[in-house]
């Protein structure tokens, strides 16, 4: 890592956190554990006087209540992998600042809530739409912009996607910094298209052109490229880092013996096909052990048995999917520092 | 801020995590919103194996199921405010390397347990005991000695001073990183002192000389001052940031009018008496308004009315104690980068 990180990156990284790799243990991740970005502040919401508002291009303008919404009988419970588009940008060089992300933007909740195509279905939407647009009640200025947060997503994947309004989290009202009282959870994409804080949900007749979408989370060669939108999650593999740490510099310290290694990997593109770990930093690889994921969108854990032997080693692991998509051994280098998913690098000692 | 923050210093601030200023608000910080600082590794507790042990200098060694604490009718609930000795490290110059803190490291929740007081009458505490050693489940290197997290208590402070034994937190079980199954809560100290993961309780007839007492959480004046321990919380004001903020730099804007500034303010040397509040940088304070804390040991509410006139201010507040201990203008430098309690400034745009 080339120059420090600022104090406004630092800022930032005092406010989200990730999820310490330790937490990969958990098959859903704890409250409190799950990553969290936050963009502005997070509201605090009344939810007697909170409604979610449906229009736009729809046949039918419908506003729901909390209540209305969670007592309704179609509400479903999914394991969502859910990861920041920023993950890994901290490894960039040259570092895009924003929030510094190593390895830790991620997690799996079990979320509760309706179907949006339900929804969307009962407001009938009209001919010639095209995208849905989720805003979020948190408010701030981004890029010069003064906006509420803000996604579009194509109308296929509002409706075909699996998308989720959810008002629970792992079996409890949502918390406030995951977007109470309600948000959207999109199965597969990165996390920004998992609008917290939900207002209103607009159905729209040409492509959202706001901050979020147009500026932010494009997968640009240059700060003046209009790039690629981000979108769904490229595979990754991380390990539980074994042995026990050093407090300051995390390094790991491991007992000679059989050690079982193990881990989560994930994919937004198809099911994770393989798994293969490194003791020697990526110079020989092989296969672990997959199990089986609690559901179509939640990671898919894995185990390798490693005969430790004293020394130091370099402890890498990653992941392909069904897409054919696998993890780079460097990292893919872009001005936002979206998508890097080269592989982790644990430094152990063995004794 | 001299020197940026180094990759080290990073990995510790993306595991480890503060309160967002704005969660000031919650009388009762919500779980995934208090502050978490974790020396070492999450450990994953199986809570039927597991068994807190009372022992050392006691006419009776005891241990306990976590049923047996949970089914005991003894338990109490109370607010407790915690802080992290380390809070605002990273502002002083130079910076000590350790978890970079800014002003985030604090939080106000539920503990739900038994009254440690309890627990060592039932032991019958000896002649001769003269502090009280707890240890944790959680294993690493720290200083280059190898070792498990554990700090002890003046006996007087153990029995008399409103500890817990905490199996609860904002009436659900602990989630896993505060100290699942169970952990020490000691009002009015900072965090180092609430022991997490609990497993023994050792009675001593002699100050314990490990690592956490002797050599960490000391005030030194260098690294070779064997310093004087760090104990009970220094008062500290808070404010919830007014207004929106920018993403990148986190500066506020704020609408030209009446601004109801609050926030919290707290110390473990004895209640609140006064809060002021400054809207020139601290060249001129009026007092804020106090409210009601919750319990003894709880944070206390603060408005203060602001006429926000458009232009640049730069915001700030101080606490005072009943035992007559208030903010420094500016930082006490230590080598550890304790006990920092220099007032918050919040830079903030009226428009």
């Amino acid at each position: 890592m080339g120059d420090g990180i600022s104090r406004e990156e630092l800022q930032l990284a005092a406010r989200n956190h990730g999820m310490p790799l330790e937490a990969l243990a958990h098959g859903i991740t704890p409250i409190g554990l799950h990553y969290l970005l936050v963009h502005y502040d997070i509201p605090v919401v009344d939810p007697g006087a909170w409604r979610l508002r449906l229009g736009g291009r729809v046949e039918l303008e419908l506003a729901w209540s909390l209540d209305d919404l969670r007592s309704r009988d179609d509400a479903v419970t999914a394991p969502v992998t859910m990861e920041c588009a920023g993950n890994g940008r901290a490894r960039l060089e040259p570092r895009p600042i924003s929030q510094p992300w190593l390895l830790e933007a991620v997690g799996n909740a079990a979320w509760t809530g309706i179907p949006l195509r339900n929804l969307l279905d009962e407001a009938r939407v009209a001919d010639g739409a095209v995208e849905v647009l989720f805003t979020g009640l948190d408010r701030g200025v981004e890029g010069g912009v003064e906006q509420r947060y803000a996604r579009s997503l194509p109308l296929e994947v509002a409706r075909d996607g699996g998308a989720l309004l959810a008002f629970a989290m792992n079996g409890a009202p949502l918390p406030p910094q995951h977007g109470f009282p309600l948000r959207l959870v999109v199965p597969g994409w990165y996390g920004m298209a998992s609008v917290k804080w939900l207002g209103e949900i607009t159905v729209l007749d040409a492509p959202y052109d706001g901050y979020q979408n147009a500026r932010a989370y494009r997968l640009r060669a240059s700060e003046d490229d209009p790039g690629e939108p981000v979108t769904r999650i490229e595979p990754r593999a991380l390990m539980v880092p074994p042995g026990i740490p050093d407090f300051l510099t995390r390094r790991r310290f491991v007992d000679a013996g059989l050690v079982q290694l193990r881990g989560r990997a994930w994919s937004g593109h198809g099911e994770i096909v393989r798994v293969e770990v490194s003791a020697d930093g990526g110079a020989t690889w092989r296969e672990a052990e997959p199990g089986v994921p609690a559901g179509p969108h939640s990671w898919t854990p894995w185990t390798a048995a490693w005969e430790a032997e004293p020394g130091e080693h370099e402890l890498c692991c990653r992941a392909t999917d069904a897409s054919g998509r696998t993890q780079p051994a460097a990292a893919r280098w872009n001005a936002g520092g979206y998508a890097n998913t080269d592989v982790q690098r644990i430094a152990v000692t063995v004794r």
